[in-house]
């Protein structure tokens, strides 16, 4: 058995992981640590959880991490980095579902985030955690910085498209992305407000999102071509829909003459032909994002709408293979576990 | 045209004002105050103004409010009453969207809404404003107290089944209610989060909420027993909706032997006759939030399920005959308007 | 490994069966049949079980049900008696999901489901599927009438009021029940489009719903009077909820002296000490529909808001505890296996 | 007053152009019909007309439809041309809101529609509805096509780029749309259930959708092109967003080197300036559907995310000004009245 702690838990990717963890065969959750929860037991907050887990939060002091074998950070933006060294330092595996280890170019992230990187070496050695595209390096890593939800849906889209030089015009791709609410978290804002965000639909971010750079760092990295090069530029467009999980992306690529000449369908079932969670639909299909509800599954649709221009349409749960299932896949791949270990649960769909 | 001031226009039932005021044809609005957004034009804040109010928000002492016919309190509870005596002394009528004005009793005002009364005087000739049932005092009023949502959907309801004495066992009435989100106004809150109250439905305010009382003080004075007595007595249990809008009630009496004789049908349809905004359905009805959405109507249904037992469905639109429209229907008798007049918009269904 | 058969699996019963029985350790699934979609793979309907399921639909002829452990029935009403007698003699065990084996009066069955019983004698030695009331008779069941949604929460809520004579006064029970939109099936009907029934709320089933009679039949055999008998009678009230899952029960009973003077949490406690999907909450909770979503636990809360008055509230998953996971918790229990396994999934929140 | 007659009023385009007609000042409805539902009160239907509207559907032949000046289709595609010639000649002007007169290359028509076009003569006189782009044609009309839901806010969106030769690589574009589900009117089907499409997000129509050929037609008229000319070439990709009113377009053009130097932002409120209906909003702005929720009115944001490229943000209530709204602002004009006469009602929010 693992023996797992969380750091964080009270937000939205925390109870997911416990969602997950807790049903987790080779798992021990040991700590769950908020400062400002310590003493309350996780299923008062989180009442799903009554009678399936018994934690209580606990402060960081309590919370023994260094005696973890992984410890995931499910916090904001600037936590994991000021905790890292001593636990890499203590043997112990590090996820962190936030932002501090994903940029590599550490003046971007102080851009985007707004705060410096104090940790540069450690990110230095952190490893982008998709495994669909990262997996032997995560094998081997000590620290890794979980994916952005958007980007994990825009990363495995574009990928077959962008691996083989020379098919798409990859300086002009279109990221047309939308998600639900439980992606801005769970913090009291207006406009995440039901009786704001229901029955509504609008794009948002519209002068620069975070996941901008971390698509445009990941697209490049697949592509081959140097970090910032704008032979490979997406633009990512987000959009909020009045839903609780989900993200749907319709990606545009214009395609090459060479493009032309390929058959995408068969050019995506084989890139993805041993992924477990990739799911190539057939021909003319359009996934849904309850088709992936509370799943680490991924649907992704291509299409050829015009001649000279292919579509794909990729579909996530944002809590699970877009940030906590994702988390746990790649602990699975660290710890020498079977990389689908407790991880099947079939979509729940209505 | 009636000068009109609007004080705190920030929240669900300011700009619901906002809509219908600017839409009235006898309504000059001249001010809207907020200290915090001072400056900010309205529609900047609600786009849905843009082209139709061109206001900007203004500090209290910009708003020149002595100067108006009328001043709505679209703002927290004891708002009103630290600034009713300079109005009331400068002739402006007011009317109040919050408590202030509501209970009778000081003491109990206070420990439901946690504040002493500063204003116990004008309180004591404060008005409440539900028209069906006080049309003459706020003919008259100088001062009202519009009334809660809910209270308003329970009063209409049980108002013809009180008004005879002796045809429900009184004393044990209970008042089952659901409320769209926008009834818990537009506060940056967790437990009204689209990611924490969608796809969700939860009872509420369970050891007691501040319209119990609020209730039994109206039912009891329709009823036209004393004040705190205990012949008439009503549970109210509010439920929280996965919609936006909207306020349902499905009321529930004992019929006495008198009651059992009686045709219900008959007596709610005499009792709402004249009524311009009541809407008593046939028999075998149910009505639906949405047939009200967005206006003043309001449609009840009642029912005879057991022999001695009554049950009355009531809808309305909490924003509307719940909080600010009916504020408007004051404000026309208040004003020797025609009751109507602004605000006879068709629901919108869809 | 059980064998088991699915009879028409093309409704939302018969997707969450396939979800929850594909996850099933000792579940073996051998067939599911529907004649309009034979020959398609169900995941093509379902896509939410691609990578999961591989079954196609496939004729009753071709489903070989005769050869199976167990036969569930996902049919409308009427299937499962018209083919009941050929399962039963080959001793297949059956679990009806629809209405056949609930109701023990015939008349009654003829009333309210409009055709006639075709299967008396079966009807005679059918149990009903409520395990927490019901165990050992569905242990030696050969045919289990698995409950209705909405009975399961007000059969749960009411029993241990019921249990102990004179506690309440059981002839003036009031069922406020509201249910997420997938309970009316998937059909094709106008008035549970989403355009219909989103961002509303209304009460249905006002003449009277299928339910009452089988909420009635259930808690006089609770409370040990005989059928029919007035002594115990519920007023069944049903409202349409914008969510997909999820039913929330408001229940209301009027105290006796006697029950007045019993502790309603610790009577609580002690009924469903050791049932492992009822959770009792803490005094002055209110359960959420969404604590349950997906899972096969039941919440329940007991109030009591005036001296005289009990007031329980209880939510569960329409699709679970309310129908397909009840009907895999009776499976377990009839084929000897601890009756939790395969049903302990944490439940989707948020 | 206008005598004002409607054809196959009982979908939702119906109901809208009931609430919008039965408050405008100088319309007189004289007839609605419907084979089916002849006889019924349309407030039976929709109760949200109760008090407001007292029709009753007719029969065709009831109707006495050549007296009326306006008469509106609001009935499946095919119905309009069966009876438009004998009401033109009856001299009454007629408004389509299906796609009898949108289309105006036959064979198109019939290859998308799948039915013979039987009144290609009034389809070659018929006049596209769309007022911003053909105010001057519409006044004169005797036959006007209503435009799609769709098409309206990628009409509005492109039309400043295209009207300008030379801006944009006007073969590349894209039109990355979502509708509320009232688009898919008030018919029984189940992939609009509320159980199906609640907490859902998916494209559709992924293989071609009628208002594709209605786009292109439409921006190639704007742009000056000839019909069918490659020169301007849109995609357009719908999705089905899980709210009941509201379009979203999202529209991305790339500029050329004349594109990039022109202010978008001034090119956009120098074109509407001076229309009623059409908000451009400031620079950075994100347009929501619920801004224009239950109103005429379109709100636009133009943005440059990248430097040759140009995104426009567009949202209009698909039943209001895509639809029903569009159709009365075109009778406004038809019949020499104030174009916004009727239509100035502000938007719901929240």
């Amino acid at each position: 058995m693992l023996k797992v702690g969380i750091v964080g838990g009270t937000g939205y990717t925390g109870v997911e992981l416990l969602r997950i963890l807790s049903q987790h065969p080779q798992v021990q959750i040991t700590a769950i640590t908020s400062r400002k929860e310590a003493g309350t037991p996780v299923a008062e907050m989180y009442p799903s959880l009554r009678r399936r887990v018994d934690l209580a939060f606990v402060t960081p002091d309590d919370a023994k991490l260094t005696q973890c074998d992984v410890v995931f950070f499910a916090t904001p933006h600037g936590v994991a980095m000021s905790q890292a060294r001593e636990l890499v330092d203590a043997g112990v595996k590090i996820i962190d579902l936030a932002a501090d280890f994903r940029l590599k170019d550490v003046a971007e992230f102080e851009q985007w985030y707004g705060m410096p990187h104090t940790c540069p070496d450690i990110l230095g050695e952190a490893v982008y955690g998709l495994p669909e595209l990262n997996r032997e390096a995560i094998k081997r890593a000590r620290v890794v910085g979980n994916p952005g939800c958007y980007p994990t849906t825009v990363q495995l889209g574009f990928a077959p498209l962008l691996k083989t030089r020379g098919l798409i015009e990859a300086s002009q791709l279109i990221a047309n992305c939308a998600s639900g609410a439980s992606g801005a978290g769970r913090k009291a804002e207006v406009h995440t407000l039901l009786a704001e965000s229901s029955d509504n639909f609008k794009a948002y971010g519209v002068k620069g999102h975070r996941h901008g750079p971390e698509i445009n760092q990941q697209l490049r990295m697949v592509a081959g071509v140097p970090a910032g090069s704008g032979e490979v530029n997406c633009l990512f467009v987000p959009h909020l829909l009045p839903t609780i999980r989900g993200i749907h992306s319709t990606l545009y690529a214009r395609l090459t003459a060479a493009g032309r000449s390929v058959d995408l369908q068969q050019l995506f079932e084989d890139f993805y032909r041993d992924e477990p969670f990739i799911d190539v639909m057939p021909p003319g299909s359009a996934p849904e994002t309850r088709s992936v509800r509370a799943s680490n599954f991924v649907r992704i649709a291509v299409h050829r709408p015009q001649p000279d221009l292919a579509m794909v349409l990729v579909v996530e749960d944002n809590l699970t293979k877009g940030a906590s299932g994702q988390a746990v896949q790649c602990m699975n791949l660290m710890c020498g576990l079977d990389e689908t270990l407790g991880l099947m649960h079939v979509p729940v769909l209505p």
